[in-house]
């Protein structure tokens, strides 16, 4: 049986050229007598540019990180993945349907890890992929249309979207994303989306960190050790 | 085999005390001199409420009726039909996890009418939901956690939620759901709240209808033929 | 002259009945196995609801206190002050408008605290104020709009309002607003919505403090010294 | 007196690359077994991609649309016309605060067309501007702060802002701001966010228009009469 690869692929396929120089405007735009279209051509230091917005972003006035937003291009998600991605409300996602697109063959799908790493139990989950996907056809065959086969289909069925978003909620995804405690698919997949962007736009780079990263301790219930924890901190502090 | 029911539970568990009052006083506080407390305290005849309401929805002035929200509890539908509803990024929504809770013996399922109204294919599925369970079992027996156990479960599994949406989402998703073009099982959930909400506020009944009841006309691609089409109506005028 | 009251009028004028429940409903919703009604039917215990409470938004699940929302007339308040709340975007406002209302006699207006201490400034601004009625009065009689005479119309001019929010957003309001940095018009108006709910749901106390309050430490760049700040803190604690 | 420039000044300073395209990734994505980067770096075909287009927004599927985001740099709108934007509450706004920059010397404003065509009343109003400016800056002067001082300020003052949206909420604002009821100065705001874009993205004409051309009717009380009310339509087609 040919491997599978159960990695997200993440592809960056839009952004807004001169995305510091747009932030910056906006920063900058709050606070000035100047006019924004001003601001915006008189704007070519970099250096200045990016410390202003982290002064912005430090004291939480994050509307104006809202002015640029990505797209990625996803695929080899489960659909598990994309039920939980999808309750971030302030994204815009455009999903393939199964309703409306029918699976021919096998249908694709993700092996979690721990079943991954698990040689019986992958082929035993391999081989029960098989058998729903069987199933499935029988449904097609006997002329049960796509929306109602797909009753049959598992969690683990590959899905892909396009998925985009401001970079405060790219921010606020990540910190909460990539936090140990967030299921491993999703965390791979946010962390994908990251570096995407990341590669293009280093300057993102002290962002796009877990929670704990970002303000200096951990404040999950269940901590798992990288940070201090709030309580601890206080402790420590003697308050 | 137990009989299954298949029709989605929905039950109204929230709402305000005196709506009718409220989006009056929201509507009225627009155009008027004195203050919302009076127009609230002075507010009582109820044929005038509407009225105004009426024409002040028909006149697409639609924040106005986003002053109330109710709250519905939900349970018996699929994880196909979640995923559909929480779609709806302006409602509210607090969903039983599959990471969390492990389903213990038969998971619950729901059948779709497709299937369910031909006893051989009826059997297959139910039979066929009885090894994904068993399946399930066997992963979560092997120490895998159920958040990845759960990946063999189907689309057809039963899940709960409460679901919160103010009134003018409340419409938009009637006019959008109960679309003859919608799948059978959010319509019938849809359909569910509506009746809850109209059995206690029956006033609303003229706004929770599809869109083709709402506009005069259908603007589907493909109509059911219960209103005439967008271009028919057109043409019919000789436009 | 007669004594004018600077002071932000509010009354809540709809809320749901039984938020404790409902809230508590959801957030047992997502981690058991019992169906939503059956919670809800079965939910009597205020202490327990209350402890299950402050679990969750401890943990940052704050979509569980979107369910219950609620609604305040608002009057007596600067344009400059609804200028300011009406940036919450994920509140709803009908707010009386210059376009369609005009303003007959002196206009009402506010005065901020700082001019209102002051008798020989306060005297200025009030006759000012009645300079720009009069201004106002005569674009009016000219023939010109009401929607465009109001150009003259300072940021003082009160206005009136119905703003509904849903608890997650009161909270984020109440943590964001109440805090020194933010101007007092706003802070006194927000302190008077907190009180009007607490006056009836005493338990929402706690949760609607200024941001320091919540998090123990301030976050801003100049503090008013409350609470510690965040750097201070981690000096405090040798990290 | 130096003549004023009564328009806003609008220029596009941010939009992604290759629009077209992504939104077309977006809508195959929904319809397709392709990954959507295939799609994506498989798609040339300019005219069938706004064929898809078209159909895709003429069927309400709006989400697919909301993929692309643009910012404007917006200055010389009054105050009266920015608190009519910032109520489009699925924008994003950073806009120059009365609170932290004080106006020095005269503050630029804007004059209504019904008084800037009056010699008479214009001069009268420019005058009083005058005095408003004065009696700012005898506050000032006298130790106000500049976000008290600023309640003498009228709803003509200048403002700036940087604003950006998705294309969805663009094809709303300019549905409803280009209506002949709506106020001329967000009307020839609109207008010139909408020129900016048509001009780099000469596809998105035919959306950005007055609902009642995208409609074919007009669903307003009053009509301007631009085209046939929906009223008037039904009676034609003998509905």
């Amino acid at each position: 049986m040919e491997e599978r690869n159960n990695k997200p692929i993440v592809k960056l396929i839009s952004k807004p050229k001169d995305m510091l120089r747009t932030v910056y405007t906006a920063c900058r735009t709050c606070y000035s007598a100047d006019t924004p279209i001003n601001i915006y051509e008189n704007s070519t230091d970099e250096e200045k540019m990016l410390k202003l917005i982290k002064n912005v972003v430090a004291s939480g006035h994050h509307s104006t990180i809202e002015h640029i937003q990505v797209s990625f291009a996803i695929s080899n998600v489960s659909r598990a993945c994309t039920h939980q991605l999808v309750r971030h409300r302030l994204m815009s996602f455009s999903q393939k349907s199964q309703r409306y697109v029918q699976e021919k063959g096998q249908f694709d799908f993700i092996i979690p890890p721990t079943i991954d790493k698990n040689p019986e139990l992958k082929e035993k989950f391999i081989s029960f992929m098989g058998e729903i996907s069987s199933k499935y056809q029988e449904f097609v065959d006997a002329g049960i249309p796509a929306e109602d086969a797909r009753f049959v289909l598992p969690n683990a069925t590959s899905s892909s979207l396009v998925a985009s978003l401001n970079l405060r909620e790219l921010i606020h995804l990540a910190q909460l994303r990539l936090c140990t405690r967030a299921q491993y698919e999703i965390r791979m997949m946010v962390k994908a989306m990251c570096d995407e962007i990341t590669k293009e736009e280093p300057w993102l780079k002290e962002y796009l960190v877990p929670k704990c990263e970002f303000n200096g301790f951990c404040d999950e219930h269940k901590s798992c050790g990288r940070k201090i924890t709030k309580s601890e901190l206080f402790e420590k502090a003697g308050i």
